[in-house]
C-alpha cells in the first residue's frame, strides 16, 4: 500500500495540528503520544514519507534510530525510570493505527504494566509539563 | 550496570550454543527465537556487546536496525504475514530478559494475538524449517 499524506503525523509534520514537541533536527521529530501507555510515552517520526518499515529508506531508518536511542536516553531520565520499551508497528495487524513510520519510546516502571490503548486522551497540561521534563532530560 | 559476557546471546556470537541462524554479515546476525510469540519470530543481534539501547553506540545501533528493516521485509514474505511488529526492550521492568542488545521481528496475522512468552520451546525441526523459509525469502 502507498502512503497517504493526509494521516495525522504527516500533519504534525506539517504543522496542521499541534503537537508537544521534545525534540527536532532537519530529519527527525518527536513528540508526546496523547494517548500514553505509560508516563513520559513519545513518538519518534522521521520527516520523510514513508509507510512504515517496510518502505523506509534505509539512510532515514538510520537517523530515525538515532533519535529513538536519544529519547530512550532523556525519557528514562526525565522520568527516574526503570527500563525503556520500544515498539515499532508494520501494518495494522501488527499494531499500527497511523500509516507513517513512527517508533514508540516508553519509559517504564518496576511492576508497572503497559496501559492499553483505550482512545483516552491525556490532559494536555500533564503533557506539556512532561514534554517539558523530556527537554530538561535532552538539554 | 555493565555489559556481562556470559549471556546467552553472547554464547551463541561466540558459537558456544547452537541457534538456528537465517543472517549474518560482520555487524550483526539474526537467529530463530526458540521460544517464538509467533511463527517466524527473529531476533537480530550486532556482535558488538552492548546491554542495550542505553549503552550501545549510535554507528551499531544504524547497522542493527538496517537488518530489522531486511528481516521484517523477509519475514513477511516468508510468511505471506499481514504485518510484522518490532519490539525492543531495554532494562527487566522493561521487558527484556537478555542483557545483549537485541530486537524482536514478529510476523503478524490479522487476528491472531502475540503469545506470551511462557517459557516453552519450539522444536527444532520446526524451528529449522521456518528458518528456511526466511533465508529463502532473504536470497
Amino acid at each position: 500500500m502507498s502512503y497517504d499524506d493526509t494521516n495525522i503525523f504527516a500533519k504534525i509534520l506539517r504543522g496542521e495540528i499541534p503537537s508537544q514537541r521534545v525534540y527536532e533536527d532537519d530529519d527527525v521529530i518527536a513528540f508526546m503520544d496523547v494517548m500514553p501507555q505509560a508516563e513520559g510515552h513519545v513518538l519518534v517520526v522521521p520527516r520523510t514519507p514513508s509507510r512504515n518499515i517496510l518502505d523506509a529508506s534505509p539512510a532515514v531508518l538510520a537517523k530515525t534510530i538515532a533519535v529513538v536511542q536519544k529519547l530512550a536516553v532523556a525519557t528514562k531520565k526525565a522520568f527516574a525510570a526503570d527500563g525503556v520499551t520500544i515498539m515499532q508497528f508494520n501494518e495494522a495487524p501488527a499494531g499500527q493505527s497511523v500509516f507513517h513510520l513512527h517508533f514508540h519510546v516508553i519509559p517504564r516502571r518496576a511492576g508497572v504494566l503497559l496501559k492499553p490503548h483505550t482512545g483516552a486522551m491525556e490532559k494536555p497540561e500533564v503533557l506539556a509539563a512532561n514534554a517539558e521534563k523530556i527537554r530538561a532530560a535532552l538539554a
